[in-house]
């Protein structure tokens, strides 16, 4: 099993009914998935970054890593390819009921979805309301129009419903976000 | 600076004029730097895949890890866009003066460059041959052909030289990979 960020169960919480709304990675890994086995998206996570500093070889093929820090992020966390489109996007939830924190994204984050869609690629991000149990996908484009407008920290869920797409949870997948995509993208 | 895998330099060989054959991560990462500064392409190299077994967490954001090991990738090293299509590809180097052995690329990351041609992106992998100092592009499809067609366990450096595309060294970028592509794909 694959668990988020390459972290083994003992090192994370183990998903229950009580945390369930704080799951948003492994319903877009169980998605992804859905996707890869169903022949219709090549969609996955980038391992998480890391700096090592000490190595120990004991053998050949035996290397265990002794010291290695997080490192920041210098792209999103999803990329792959969905009907010959390049798709990258960034992933976050909040446990806030009104809005989005906007220091949970770093700025060379958006700027790498600016890029992204600047090339012809469909670059959003992907957040949920945990408490509310509410997950929006919002275009870059609508992203950098929100921050070329506002001076603000947060993006209010207001803007969410009015800009954003909500994504339905479902079993299997259990997040469809390309079902917005299919209809804002390929129309 | 940033290191191969985010090692330290501590861990790696330092480079110089004895091994500068040895660095084919370095000139693909460094293309890649000259591809994005001139808006070009965003192509990055994958984080290094770690399976973590324990953390220090000092303090709030100061997590040390203790205990990782290396990972057996998924997918391939890099992937990005360029054009508006989807790239991705694995790099590797050997030391044979006649053949590149198979055992360097997993099944799996095969596997994944077959389904990304079947989605419309562009697979391939970038050989190169260190003590002949030649680099090749091949795509995934005559890597296919080649499998498909063979049992053995290496590729001549005949079969490059028919179906591969040499990438010629250069100053900046590096290696202009992206050469190819243009001149292969977007005819």
């Amino acid at each position: 099993m694959n668990y988020p960020g390459g972290l083994k169960k003992d090192c994370i919480k183990t998903r229950t009914y009580s945390n369930r709304g704080m799951n948003l990675e492994w319903d877009l890994n169980d998605s992804n998935e859905y996707y890869l086995i169903n022949n219709i998206a090549v969609i996955y996570k980038k391992p998480t970054p890391i700096t090592i500093n000490k190595v120990d070889y004991k053998a050949r093929n035996d290397a265990v890593i002794k010291e290695a820090h997080f490192k920041t992020p210098s792209t999103t966390d999803y990329n792959g390819i969905y009907k010959g489109k390049y798709i990258d996007f960034e992933a976050k939830e909040t446990k806030s009921l009104t809005s989005f924190p906007l220091n949970n994204i770093h700025k060379h984050q958006i700027e790498h979805l600016r890029r992204i869609n600047a090339h012809g690629g469909i670059g959003f991000i992907v957040i949920r309301f945990t408490s509310l149990d509410e997950t929006y996908l919002l275009f870059i484009n609508d992203l950098l129009e929100f921050l070329d407008n506002n001076t603000k920290s947060s993006i209010p869920i207001s803007y969410f419903k009015e800009k954003g797409h909500i994504i339905k949870g479902g079993i299997s997948p259990r997040l469809d976000y390309l079902k917005i995509i299919d209809k804002e993208v390929f129309i």
